[in-house]
């Protein structure tokens, strides 16, 4: 067992659902060992700043159900800099942390392991972001919330699709990765899913569309993510598509920022609360620089430098199979 | 009582949740009272291509908690030439209908009052669409699941606003009319709404952003109906705001086409229920050319020729002040 | 106008969801016009155990979309006694409350008249119950919201009811009015609904359901009140009912304290806010006794002495017969 | 490659949500692969009563989004008899299918492992269950959907709960297996849970909530599931807690049958789409026999036999720790 006596925790990056969660998971198994908790407003720039909250079992009652992240996130250039760096460090200390649990995407992750290497301060990081683009664990935070709210829009748009033999680009957030578009694209039975990871071009696309339309399939859902390789965004595509046939009748949909909020779903707040626990006790039993993950159904550790340097995409090749079967 | 024997029913213009509810409705009040029922797909188009099918108590089931509507919808050019409407009323009568019970927006019902005109064929009108701009009627169907799906949509965004102090622009259906925006607006706790009926400048829009911002509010939420009268689009608003703060980080959502989909909300199914049956009930009595609407928490009927024509808006003029007294 | 500088707000008796929004609207409107906010916690239990917190714009952020009341609620033995009324007052005054806003049921207007005839302490009272059994107004807060969820039940329980070829007895609460069953039992196309306001017979009963299963409607959902006319609770028909026909596969399902919590939908959202603010200034022109309403779509005033007493129920009597056609 | 040229699919046993999606799965992969498919109305009965029904793609159109299952489930008595499968053989013989698919559970593998030991009839089961108790795949179809439709009723709970100071026993299903308990219960923030798989004690319970009350937490939810160790149902439960401290202000929900259905989440529908794609897929393969299940993230193949007779729970004990912690 450490020293350690205090732990702080803040949220950085893109909010997700399922952040409030795991700072609550944090603190009650902080309480539960006896350790201090030091909750750190806006990120990286809160703790230059000093903006810190003492925070104990009570105050993250009733979190676990709400989105966002009420310690609020920021992106701090402040960080980026060495003496930026240095004030968090002092500020830290004098507070009397000794530890820090950063929840965020991978570039929270980077902050935090200069951070460690420059003063030695034991970090551990948890994954959230609805993206799934991290490197090192199956599931992000976020990530199964976001997927529901998407299907459950396509769900929406169907019911008009349908009633007017429309078809619809739905564009999902996904700049690098495709797996809220692919996930939700089969849950939501699309009849075509583009995704950065399978190189599609414009003429296969609208071949696909004349087959379906030939087959009398005409209210066709499309989802689009950002990212995807045509190299044309949703309002460019519907463009280029209805030039080739002007019988299609495309509308355009954009779902933004929807995808971030809203109450987090069970297997989100299952999996905080076990990050939580797993970073806590990892920073109690000396460990440092580690992401929390989650594989093969197990929680476990996979070292930062790993998960901010990533590797090949963990999307399941399969899973493109799939969606072209399910879309016949 | 009149010899009308077969009832026609279609849905025709944007699609509205409730509108299967109300087909649903007008099916079973003709069972009730010993009618047949004729569907008619796509509309008015659905009429001249001679698309019909009957329809009974059990054709219905599990139907009154679908969005869209199972008749499909579209518009149809041919029924603005007297030839189409002149095909459309030969396959009526070859079907054997007597009676036809038009679900849809002012649009649909101009062409059904033509219709009765040309044919004296009895007609009458249900009011279905999310945006509830139609004269003669407190509530159109599928506007009270809309302001949900809305307000439903502001809070998820809400959690990523918060999280961020973010600004956000969220665009809601209504070209012309406010009544979505302002009651969503409200429902959803926005700082400010922008609506059709509302004269707003972008001088007072910026000014009232600066004092909330001196305030201490950072994550206004402005939502804005597609009318708006400041002729910027929610894109332009953004750009034109950020240029008078470059402290602001403003996002931008069009909620788009989600608005129009859904299971209907309760209120939206015993609105669909209750004016089918009036619908059916007054056809029987010997009526025609009515709009079905709910005023004063009652059934009634409007002359379609004054839903057609409209009248002052019935936007509630106190809400306005209302909502402003919310987002002090 | 009145010299009301500072207005007190509680909550008492059964929560309901739109609580917390007309305490946001309150508090708001008070902030608007100059006024002091003194919030008191669980009702008039709070108010004699001095249990007061000062509200202002800011308290109240982020509530309007939260179930339940923040101000929590309890029932008072103590306010009942004379005593308990007089530490109450002195308790109110010595904060310096000028006024006092009672968000409840008739039970807590009971206590709120009471109040005010014996000390001259200006009240105004909001109806908060999902009910919806409260005489001078169309609607309560909370009730739109429990119909929502009640239907939302519904629609899970018919996907296993059509999959099975079941029985369904559903109870929704409802002691002594049947708004809540019969409208949520029309929005989820129920077979048979059983209310206190109209009789219905245990022989009724079986043979309606004999008439449907003859019919082949082998999936019944009967939904119940809880004070239905047959004298027998949920588990009593079903024991009833099979003895009949063993052929009969019925399950039984109390929805419970479900139907209290939940997110306000937008209609309880606005409602709320517009009670609000007319319960404030209607208290600044120098009113009191009031309970606020809405009626003909518009909000207005009934005397407490009205709301208390009741009348003939408002319950629609086209509904009960919407129901039976919608049923065939 | 086999000679298989048609499938039939049935579903058997409880219906859950995701049964409509791995149906729609089975259909489009056979029709990917040219093979025929039979949909066997109402399970193992309708085999018998040869129930049966041609599919093909557009045939489960819109429907992965649906709950329950359209081919209806049933229980058969007929099928336990030898002459009973004798007839379902010679029916399913008779309509040219040469495999079976069998979406349920356990129960209903065992008359698929028999209907295939006596009649060497290819078969294949994919499990769907809201309990998740089938040895051989880590998430079962339906499971994930449940548990966030108990997540969703105990936020509502916790609404009236919190605002009235109340504790509540809320029952979940789950007779043999505490998945949904433990996984809902640490999802809602259950301050208890009650689980097949850990032994409690009465006595345990109420010191448990004695110490939470003399911390001044009152609002305790406690989540049981029916096969509890205590031998006492909720009823009983909140009977004997009462009996120990007057004080405590007690209500029971039992969730009952909504647990069983609504629209399948994005797991549900994309682990019905992979799982029906294995199947059939295997089928076509030549093999038989199996359990098609998802374990470390991959869809795999658990012989028949050993999913039936089961094996040690697959509950993670780590899971019932991290519900301890974060209710402290």
């Amino acid at each position: 067992m450490t020293n350690i006596k205090k732990i702080a925790v803040l949220t950085s990056g893109g909010d997700a659902p399922g952040m409030n969660a795991a700072i609550r998971s944090v603190v009650r198994t902080c309480v539960y060992h006896n350790v201090e908790v030091l909750g750190v407003y806006r990120g990286y720039q809160g703790m230059i700043e000093n903006d810190f909250t003492p925070l104990d079992a009570r105050s993250v009652r009733n979190l676990i159900n709400r989105g966002g992240t009420f310690l609020k996130s920021a992106r701090s250039k402040d960080f980026r800099t060495p003496e930026g760096r240095k004030k968090a460090y002092e500020n830290l200390v004098a507070a009397g942390a000794d530890a820090l649990v950063v929840i965020g995407g991978d570039g929270s992750f980077t902050g935090a392991l200069l951070f460690n290497q420059e003063f030695g301060f034991p970090v551990m990081g948890i994954p959230g972001t609805i993206d799934n683009d991290i490197y090192g664990t199956t599931y992000t935070l976020g990530y199964d919330t976001a997927l529901n709210t998407v299907v459950e829009a396509i769900d929406k748009i169907r019911d008009t699709a349908s009633s007017h033999n429309r078809m619809f680009f739905i564009e999902v957030m996904g700049r690098d990765a495709g797996f809220l578009a692919l996930n939700s694209g089969i849950g939501g039975g699309a009849e075509k899913i583009l995704i950065p990871e399978q190189h599609s071009t414009l003429e296969e696309l609208v071949s696909e569309i004349e087959v379906n339309h030939n087959k009398g399939k005409m209210s066709n859902i499309i989802v689009v993510a950002e990212g995807d390789t045509t190299g044309k965004n949703v309002f460019e595509l519907k463009k280029y598509v209805e030039k080739q046939n002007p019988d299609y009748d495309i509308r355009v949909t954009v779902l933004g920022h929807i995808q971030r909020g809203g109450a987090p779903t069970c297997f989100d707040r299952v999996l905080a609360s076990r990050m939580g626990v797993k970073a806590v006790e990892s920073l109690l039993e000396g460990k440092s620089n580690y992401m929390v993950g989650i594989n093969n159904d197990k929680i476990d550790l996979t070292p930062l430098e790993k998960a901010i340097k990533g590797g090949e995409s963990k999307l399941d090749p399969d899973l493109i199979r799939i969606a072209e079967i399910m879309s016949i």
